[in-house]
């Protein structure tokens, strides 16, 4: 049987939404929230844009999904990010209690890994799925911003 | 000379804003943002109103404080909060690089200081301010929501 929608589907909408950033000149990172085969979320980075430090995909994300369900906790919905969360951003899906998280590029200097912050007990979190096509997406964005300057 | 503004003033500010929380059945926490002796925004908790974990009064605080400086960075800002901010909290705090943050009651079980969350190394960090208005405030909410289920 075909299974049109499964990780790598959901995360291929994700990097549209890191693309749709890229267009926006903001560090390239996109989010998705799925419940039950359902995308109810979908963002990108807008710190420039908004001008604002906490406007990181997976927090529009989550203001979003919670937005649609009606309540403030994401159980049983996943997660799909570009990048490997930050430590707001974990902290975050932390209240949340959302179910799971599926990120592609690993952050070694920022990401919520390396920092040691804690996810909820409930929360499962999964890295690396096409980390080469969203690390390939920032670092050409690095490279732009470096020659402008 | 008498020193009308100093950081006692300032948390009396934000635990006017616990207060306002408090009216609104919210968890008590209030946050202000003082740069050069004006406060340039004030918060409260509002996660039940807008079904929103995001909505923590000092996640509030960091947005309007950059839209009213027009840049992102909150540098040679202060922000005083009535309870130790959480990962996420703590987290934005560490993106916006403020200068100060004071808080009133400590967190044992949730707060930064527990959680291991890093600040940006520009960050100092003090608490304990005000620290029995602002827990008995806490007390006396978790107090009266037991009373009633």
């Amino acid at each position: 049987m075909i299974q049109p929608f499964d990780d790598t589907y959901y995360m291929k909408k994700a990097l549209q939404e890191a693309e749709a950033a890229y267009e926006k000149q903001e560090v390239p990172i996109g989010a998705i929230i799925v419940i039950q085969d359902r995308i109810i979320a979908r963002a990108h980075n807008l710190t420039e844009q908004l001008n604002d430090v906490t406007a990181h995909a997976e927090m529009q994300a989550i203001t979003a999904a919670a937005n649609f369900l009606g309540g403030k906790y994401l159980q049983n919905c996943t997660l799909y990010v570009t990048l490997e969360p930050c430590q707001m951003c974990a902290g975050a899906l932390y209240w949340s209690q959302i179910s799971k998280i599926v990120y592609a590029a690993k952050d070694p200097q920022r990401g919520c890994g390396v920092m040691g912050t804690k996810l909820h007990p409930k929360t499962e979190i999964v890295g690396g799925l096409l980390e080469t096509e969203a690390s390939d997406l920032l670092k050409r964005f690095f490279a732009e911003r470096r020659n402008k300057n």
